[in-house]
Parts: structure tokens; sequence; C-alpha cells
């Protein structure tokens, strides 16, 4: 019950250990087709270019910066946690003259600041997080997309945390890159980054004056193995998370995603209203709650490990730190995918009271 | 049966299956800490910066290559090979100047050709890849490293194939930076890329100019969470891989490694001797050829592809067809950690009698 990874649920364990077969075997070419087709479903696509890549989600957070910039590309990254700092320390490295936006942590994305700000130089890139993991906030990616439209930037989202817990409306949005990992709300073990291209990420990537400068994560190569009639070698992909991540899509599509998403939503309220009862206080603001991360304010008497040591040692439940600023500050409680019960806020909220 | 994944043993499968717990939970400190000390006995080395990478094999070369390389650094290839060609391809997209020694596909690097080239230039990496899954041949790994010593280049090594079916002393070769993969002779699903680097890689590491241009690949940041009396979160590992190749590699060391090496010997020894029976003829000279991956000349009368196909529908056997300019012309055989067994051998033994 902290940020990830999430539980799992039994038809993800048992497609884990399905036996191992060839990652050109025609069945297994049937698993991965399977597995795009429920991604675009989950994301609310249409991209052709959708698959997971062979990595955590940070590893996609790779992917969409490493095809997409070239040295010297403009890029703005809006930041208020700890993976859009991320963010800007990947796309610098390869490269790129970042701007950031840097909000309060804790606070989200302020539409009308991104507005001005793109209005002043000629972004090749613009890339938010839409679930702050580390403070809890959901940023406006649904406005800032509304921002770009008509615009020559390529609008990137990590939605490693929100998709398969909320709405994730690449399509609707004008998202033109989006990553997101398996470990959060698809309820799968770490391990695949999904990425999706829009037609427009895909040009900019065939466009490119220069090679992709890493082979591992380059989609120019990789989408010759998951796409098209004729599937060559590229990477051996790591077959049997795929099996998981397929049982785990499938789970999600056949609860339905907005049945999914109202779990997430009731289990949120269901434990803010119990941290209630317990005198303990949500630390972001009710209209930028994320559901599935929760942002708690350590009480100032309070020994913030000491309690997330209690809950792991006594009562077999993982809770996460603050980090960074918020060291120290808060808890941040998952309910995410499988996580996302009542049964679980009740114990994590029993636990609670017990520790303090 | 093909050039990886393997056969997966029980207790793998097993362990993939366990629950997923966090990724600082002290428990899961417990397990990686086994693995890198595992990882060092298998790979025969006491380099503390031993650890698998959150990717499959590939990832492991883009892991040295990145970490290693700064634009402009000299580096020589040698290629007999695919795997060759995928290193010198890397090498060039991160800014290298790459110089490559060729040697025909399906024979091994000649050492006196490397020392020669050696002495023509100030090379900062020399890489070779130590077995050649795309054409059975294992290359002088141990003669290259005695070349290089009291040398100021690093030497790279490829270990994909090799590791775990046949020794690879990397302190006693004088080996610095060295990656493998879960899904040959480890028999674990693909998706990790176990690397280890010695001291003197570690130290190029360090006086890097520039930060490594790849923020999910950068040692010098993963190292904070894989070694250390306080792990610090770099990327969520992946947990459930991790139990898979923790369960791997107590496999290999409870069978004991000479035993286990002993084992890819004869399993190789007796499907050679059985293809002779069919008239089938080994791709690769005797003194140069793997235990784990047998190349297969074709017959020229036969369907190569209908043969594969045959094995694969009708007795459920996959074996790998030939790359490159050995395309349509070999078959490759893989005897590859818990495949590498008599019963196995039989199996396709029986199943090219049927098929030709």
């Amino acid at each position: 019950m902290g940020p990830g990874p999430s539980c799992v649920p039994p038809q993800v364990y048992a497609a884990l250990a399905r036996p191992t077969i060839g990652h050109l075997d025609p069945r297994f070419i049937a698993v991965m087709d399977e597995i795009k087709s429920m991604l675009r479903q989950v994301m609310q696509t249409d991209n052709q270019c959708t698959m997971p890549m062979s990595g955590t989600g940070s590893a996609g957070m790779e992917t969409c910066f490493v095809n997409l910039i070239e040295p010297g590309d403009r890029v703005l990254i809006l930041i208020n946690g700890v993976f859009g700092m991320r963010m800007k320390d990947v796309a610098e490295r390869l490269g790129a003259r970042v701007d950031s936006l840097e909000f309060e942590w804790g606070r989200p994305v302020e539409v009308e600041a991104v507005r001005e700000k793109i209005d002043q130089a000629d972004y090749r890139i613009v890339a938010v997080v839409h679930a702050e993991t580390s403070t809890g906030v959901a940023n406006p990616a649904a406005e800032i997309g509304e921002l770009l439209k008509d615009r020559p930037a390529i609008y990137l989202v990590d939605g490693v945390t929100s998709l398969g817990g909320m709405p994730t409306r690449l399509d609707q949005w004008g998202v033109d890159a989006f990553y997101s990992g398996t470990q959060k709300c698809l309820s799968c073990p770490p391990g695949l980054a999904p990425v999706s291209f829009s037609e427009k990420a895909v040009a900019k990537l065939h466009n490119r004056r220069s090679k992709v400068p890493n082979w591992y994560l380059d989609l120019s190569l990789i989408v010759n193995y998951w796409q098209g009639a004729r599937r060559s070698y590229h990477h051996t992909a790591p077959i049997n998370m795929l099996y998981g991540l397929h049982a785990g899509l499938e789970v999600i599509l056949d609860e339905g995603l907005k049945t999914v998403f109202a779990r997430h939503l009731a289990a949120h309220r269901q434990l803010i209203e119990g941290l209630g009862r317990l005198g303990l206080e949500p630390a972001v603001r009710p209209e930028c709650r994320l559901p599935m991360l929760n942002a708690v304010r350590v009480p100032p008497e309070v020994d913030e490990a000491a309690v997330r040591s209690r809950l792991l040692t006594e009562h077999g439940i993982e809770i996460g730190a603050g980090l960074g600023p918020l060291a120290g500050k808060i808890w941040r409680i998952g309910l995410m995918g499988h996580t996302a019960r009542p049964e679980n806020v009740e114990r994590v909220l029993h636990a609670l009271q017990q520790a303090l």
C-alpha cells in the first residue's frame, strides 16, 4: 500500500509462471497483439505505435525522451515533484535545451502559467507528469493538452501512476507521447513500461537527423518486432513479464474501465474519511487529489519512520515516505489497482490506529 | 532449444509467482544481496560492482557502453557475428570513434590480428563477444584478455550466452566490463542483464567529464540502490524477475559450476554424435564450438524453414534459424542451462530425423 509495487491479483501470478516460449513463436506473437490492443483500450487511444518497453516505468520515460529529443531541441518540463525533476535530468543528459516551470510540491501545475511560458518560446516538446507519485497531486493533463492543440510541440505525458486507475484519454487530450509502468494501477510486478506515440510523435522520430542514441530503446527498430506482418528480432522480449501484463490488462477490461475508476475513487473516499476519524489530514487539496496515491500529513509529534516500520513488521503493510522537501512530512498510501479494495482500506486504517 | 530463451526449471517458475513486495523492503534487500554474491560466484569475480540491470541482455550491452564511452573515445570492436555488429552500432550511437576488426562468421576472432591492431592505436575500450550466439563460435576471451593486461584499455566482454554454461573467469582473464542475460544458461525468463565492472571500469565511470547520457542505465546512480548500508531508490526494481534470477542462480550453485559446465559439454557431445548419425554436420570447427549453441549445416536439398516449422508444430521444439550471411545455411540448436539434458538431446534428434 505504498507508491508501488501494488498488490498483484492471482491471475497475474499464475500467468508469470506459465512456460516460457520463444519470442518469435507464433503463439507469443498472438499474445503481443492482444497486449497492444488491450493497452490501447486502457490508454483510450487508437495510436498504432503502442507497446510495452522491456524495462520499468523509468525506461518508459527514457524511451519517450531519447526517441524524440535531438541535441539542441528546446524542451519545457512542468515540475511539481520528483518525477518532473527526473524528466529534466533525463532530457538534459540527451542534449536538450531544457526550460522548466516549477510549482510548489503538493500543488498542481497551473495552466495559465504554462500558457504564458509556451507563448515565449518555440518548444519542440512540453512534458508533464499526470499523477505525481511523489506528492499525490493530479496535474491538469487534459487542460494542458488543450493549450497545445494546433501548436507544433510534442505533448509528452508521464502516466506511470495514473494509467488504469483514472481516465487517461490520450487521443481526446492530444497526448503525443505517453509512458507508464506495470507496477501501479495495472497490478503487475514492475518490469515493463507501456508507451504510446501519436502519428505526430512517430513523424518526429522518423524525421530525426541522427540515429536514436540508445539502441536498446530505439522505437524505430522495436516497432519492427511489435508491428507488421513479418516480425523481426530486436532484443529477446521479457516473455513471462508480458504474460503477466496480458493477464493484468484482461483483469482490468473484464471489470470494465468505468467500474475500475469508480472502485479507485470509492477506496480513496473511504480512506480519507477513515483518516479523518484518526485525526489525520490529507496533504493535498480535494480538487487535485489522486485517488490511487494519498499523501497524508504526519502529525508533528509522530516519528514517521517508526510508524512505517511498525506497519511493515507488525501488520505486513508497506506505506511510503515523503521525498525531497516532503521527506518526514507526509506518508504516501497507495490504493493502486488490485490494492484499491475496501478490505485493504480497513486494514491500513486499523494498522495506523494501532501504530499511532 | 533455440538460441534462447532456454527451458526454465520448476524452482524458477515457482519463484516468479511469489508475492511481490516493495523494492525497499528489508527482505527484498536481502534477496538482492544474495543475488550479487551468487552472480560473483558464477562470473568468477570479486568485483563489488556486480548486479543485474533491469532490462534484457541487450540492455546489458547498452549499460556497459553508455557508462564507459565518452564522445570521441576510440573503441575497437572485434566482430564475427550479429552481436559484434550490434556492439558497433551501440558504440557509434554514443559518439565513440569505432574501429572494427572483422572475421568470417563461423570462425573465431584471431588473437594475432588483435595484437597488431591494438598496437596501432590508443583504444579506450576493446570489446568482444565471448560466445557468438549467431554463429555458435567461442571467441578466445582469455587470450584477448592476456593481450590487454598492462594496457590502459577497458576490456569489455559480452557473456550473454556463455555465463553459466562455460567458464567465464572475469578476474583471471582481466575482464573490466561484462554483461549477460538471464534467458540463456541461467535458465530464467528474459528480462534481466547481470553486469560486472572491475575497479578500473568503475574508475573510468567516476572520471567521466559528463553525465552518463542515459539516466535509466546510469550505474553511478544505480549502485546506490544495489550497494552500501543505506539503499536509495533509483527506479522500481523488477521484483519478481529478481526472485526468478535468485532461484536460477541457486539451482546452478547447488549443482556446482564444474558439474554444470560438464553437463553442457556432455549434452553437446551427445548432440554432435547424434547429428553425425543423421548425416548432419556442425558448421563450426571443433576447437571453437560452443557447447550451448550448436550451429548445424542445412543440407542443400532441405527447406530449412519447413524443418523448423515442423519441429515446432509437430514436436513442440523450437530451434533457431541462421542470421545475416548464415540465413538459410544453418540451424542453431541451443543446449542452454536447464535445456542441456540427455533427454532433450534425444528429443531433438528424434524430431529432426522425423522432419528430414
